[in-house]
């Protein structure tokens, strides 16, 4: 059976909430980044990484959130979660997910969630570097009204994992970024990911 | 036809090594980075993110490696860039990729092209960082002889631009990183990838 390592309101979140949507049977593996659960050697010989998310399957563990989504998406087709067939579309949502994990996540990753907190004009530029990638989401990247357009797909359960931060932080302004709450909304009120949020002891934000 | 927009030596290099691996058919921009060529207006009404590599098609641009891999691989069947068919063995591309996008790209990137460069303790640092990286894809993600294994894929070509990058600082050292430095021989040696780097004004290094 598929097993999901993750940290409640971490990026996994992504990978989960894709589980979820693709109605797929799988359990659930707490790892508590704040007590340092993802470094020990249990974890490590899973993720050598020492990182939230990995998906253990039959066949071997897959890391990545951007691995995740295509694996699962791929193994329950009937969820509609990622078109392959269509290789621009699918060039476009990789290019998505790619962007949010190579430069969204690290930019409000660092602002957020540095270790020791990032103060005073350092956190401010880290934050003013981060908010310059949402908006680049919000006016560019962001179709509408899911995050690839007409249809709902993984990337939208991916997006909200730093819409919820931005907003949890009072980052995510309403004037400057009408279509990322708009969307937030929309996902979070979806039956799967309101399951999902449940499960990981977290509410709507 | 298709049109990549790159700069020589820098992380397009694996976008541009899938073009010519795939036998496609493929016109060259070059995107000078130190003149800033990157943030003009002209580019920016390509990419927005102001970075290269970015691949226009006839649908539109597709931008970062790891989607443009893919969508290279995906209309170049006959290549075997990637395997999609295997849902577990395609995951494990994504992951790879995905890693070098999200954590080995960032940490080199930041140790040898930080603006203003690094100095001193903060540059010893963020060396030692990345060599962490370094030592997992040494360690654990390289399957061997080719990055995932058994047969070459369009990793092979993104894993090289970093290989190249430790090489020229003299950080890749053969006692630490014996299969990289093997594969990224091999993989220079590749009459496509040899191509490439002419093209690029650029030798094996
Ligand atoms: N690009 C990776 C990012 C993984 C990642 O950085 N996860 C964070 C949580 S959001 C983590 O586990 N951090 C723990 C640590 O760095 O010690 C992915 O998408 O899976
Ligand atoms: N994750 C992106 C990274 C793109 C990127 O950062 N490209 C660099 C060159 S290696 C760039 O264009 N930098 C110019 C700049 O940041 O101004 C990808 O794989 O395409």
């Amino acid at each position: 059976m598929l097993k999901l390592y993750y940290s409640p309101g971490a990026c996994a979140l992504a990978s989960h909430v894709a589980l979820e949507e693709a109605g797929a049977t799988y359990e659930l593996h707490k790892i508590d980044l704040r007590q340092g659960q993802q470094k020990t050697p249990e974890y490590l010989a899973i993720n050598p990484a020492g990182v939230t998310p990995a998906l253990a399957t039959d066949q071997g563990v897959i890391t990545q959130n951007v691995a995740i989504l295509t694996y699962v998406a791929q193994t329950h087709p009937q969820a509609g979660l990622v078109d392959f067939d269509d290789s621009f579309a699918f060039a476009r949502m990789q290019a998505f997910n790619a962007w949010m994990a190579s430069s969204l996540h690290p930019a409000i990753g660092k602002a957020l969630f540095s270790r020791p907190p990032l103060e005073g004009a350092a956190r401010d530029e880290a934050i003013e570097q981060a908010l310059a990638k949402y908006d680049l989401a919000e006016q560019h990247l962001f179709v509408g009204p899911w995050a690839l357009g007409e249809n709902h797909s993984a990337t939208d359960g991916y997006l909200i994992v730093f819409t919820r931060w931005a907003r949890q932080a009072g980052l995510l302004d309403a004037g400057r970024f009408p279509r990322l709450n708009a969307h937030l909304d929309k996902v979070q009120a979806r039956p799967a990911v309101a399951r999902v949020l449940e499960v990981e002891g977290l509410t709507a934000v």
